[in-house]
């Protein structure tokens, strides 16, 4: 039986609970699904693996490239039991899927504790305005990095 | 003799060289210092992993927190050889080091054919009205997943 995006997202949301009743990590479940398959998924797993970035969908997209032999997840969707925040939205651009389907509202995820509002807000600013600065330095010489790259054998688009 | 922040950036930009060069990825290098010692540091890895993730700073804060035993990058310095992206400002806010030093600006990314600016563009924009649309799907039951956290002997945060 064809699954329905919301069968998908029961699936997400299951392993949200299951992770926090586990006692893994965070609230969060993603999965990454193709022509009816899931690729991919992944639990927040930031306490346990010591990773800021083991945010589910990360986690759940690293799986799913490594499955795929790919870094690119054309022609699937993404399935999150919450909002993804900017740091998952990045990697949902770079990697990019079809659509992002969620669950939870990034307010919701506010009201649990986690601010992802904030981080939203804060990239809106200029980098040396933000609560953690991002100050420019020496960008004359870090050019050299774009000039070699303008000219190597194996430039790429990723 | 101590180093300075030029010194820790001229290494950053040496690794973005390298990382052409030796043909493993894109121009991207980036440090994590604390108490005028690298603790972690990584250059792009997206082809040669096959993880849109493994973007220099991604790959240098995991390090850094496995080095460190720590999801947080408390009295951290982050150096990249280039402003980071959305996704990498997502996790430094996550990790959450004291500051952020970078070479190139996003605007010069652009012009070396990384498209930073199209997503600092997106996020500001509501989820289902971006290129890659974000769409809500069964928050009410997406919420059991923060309804379990708020009563867990775990809930920790990070």
């Amino acid at each position: 039986m064809v699954k329905t995006p919301q069968d998908w997202m029961r699936q997400a949301i299951e392993m949200a609970v299951q992770n926090v009743r586990f006692q893994h990590g965070g609230p969060f479940g993603a999965l990454v699904v193709r022509d009816g398959e899931v690729v991919g998924s992944g639990v927040n797993s930031v306490i346990a693996m010591n990773d800021p970035t083991a945010h589910a969908e990360i986690v759940a997209i690293r799986a799913a490239c490594h499955n795929l032999d790919s870094f690119q997840l054309t022609g699937c969707e993404l399935y999150s039991s919450c909002e993804p925040c900017p740091m998952c939205m990045g990697a949902i651009y770079w990697a990019r899927p079809e659509r992002v389907y969620f669950g939870c509202s990034r307010s919701d995820a506010g009201e649990a504790g986690f601010d992802d509002a904030l981080i939203y807000r804060e990239l809106g600013l200029a980098p040396g305005a933000r609560a953690i600065a991002a100050i420019p330095l020496l960008r004359d010489e870090a050019l050299a990095a774009f000039t070699e790259w303008a000219v190597s054998p194996v430039k790429m688009r990723y």
